[in-house]
């Protein structure tokens, strides 16, 4: 679903059914940045979970949270004209995240279905499991921090 | 649950059981300013669709996504010493947010409540219900930013 709606935004920039806000480049750009640094702290709670002492409901807020980002449609948010300029910062995605539909379809693919599988074995209270599906998630969020993110850190 | 972890961790500043990552006072502050702006972009996707075409998936996502954060413990973003100091931007937390405890959790409380009344209404897809449980989840954020924000705007 959300791979559909990235395509369709980026291919075609129409709107889907429903009411849309208005959405300006800068806020796009800073809703986009907030969206993965909220990512960004729930993997980090999950990592200290899975290498230190497990908390299963510390693990499972992290995870809901991720899944509920991975599903909201943030391909919305790559609106045209968003491959330059700031939201909190400058923007660091590459222009080609805009011109690669099928290859970065099949990434936001990935990454939805491993953000859902987190979060399933998150409820399960299996750590095993959560560093196994955590460890994929990663994976996928590198594959696209290699291709469509400037100075990679 | 929230508004107890808040408590405990303004009033004593340990840490609740489990693993935590060392949160330094800039990265505290990013994230809370990260999470407050993803639910911003929500509620006005929700907006949108409440003054506008409603679309019950667009606001299901919506509400999820301010469900999951409403719900993931930001309480324990407010580390000690991070009344000051700069994450994507100075934060804007008033000092009394750090010493009001019992206001403070009672103000969670209902936002956390309000966040999860807002997430089931909005999967039944009654417009008007989410109309009326977006309207009090907007009164918990404002009752919190009257108090506890700087340059309120």
């Amino acid at each position: 679903m959300k791979s559909k709606i990235l395509l369709a935004l980026l291919a075609t920039a129409t709107l889907a059914a429903g009411a849309h806000a208005q959405v300006k480049v800068e806020d796009a750009i800073k809703w986009r940045q907030s969206a993965y640094a909220t990512m960004g702290w729930s993997m980090g709670r999950i990592k200290a979970n899975v290498d230190g002492t497990y908390n299963k409901d510390e693990v499972v807020k992290a995870a809901n949270v991720i899944q509920a980002i991975a599903n909201s449609g943030m391909g919305a948010l790559y609106v045209p004209g968003s491959d330059k300029g700031k939201g909190w910062a400058e923007t660091r995605v590459k222009p080609e995240l805009f011109t690669d539909g099928p290859k970065v379809g099949k990434i936001a693919g990935d990454f939805n279905q491993a953000a859902n599988e987190l979060a399933k074995v998150a409820a399960t209270g299996d750590a095993a499991a959560v560093k196994t599906a955590f460890g994929k998630l990663g994976g996928t969020c590198k594959a696209c921090h290699d291709d469509y993110r400037k100075d990679n850190k």
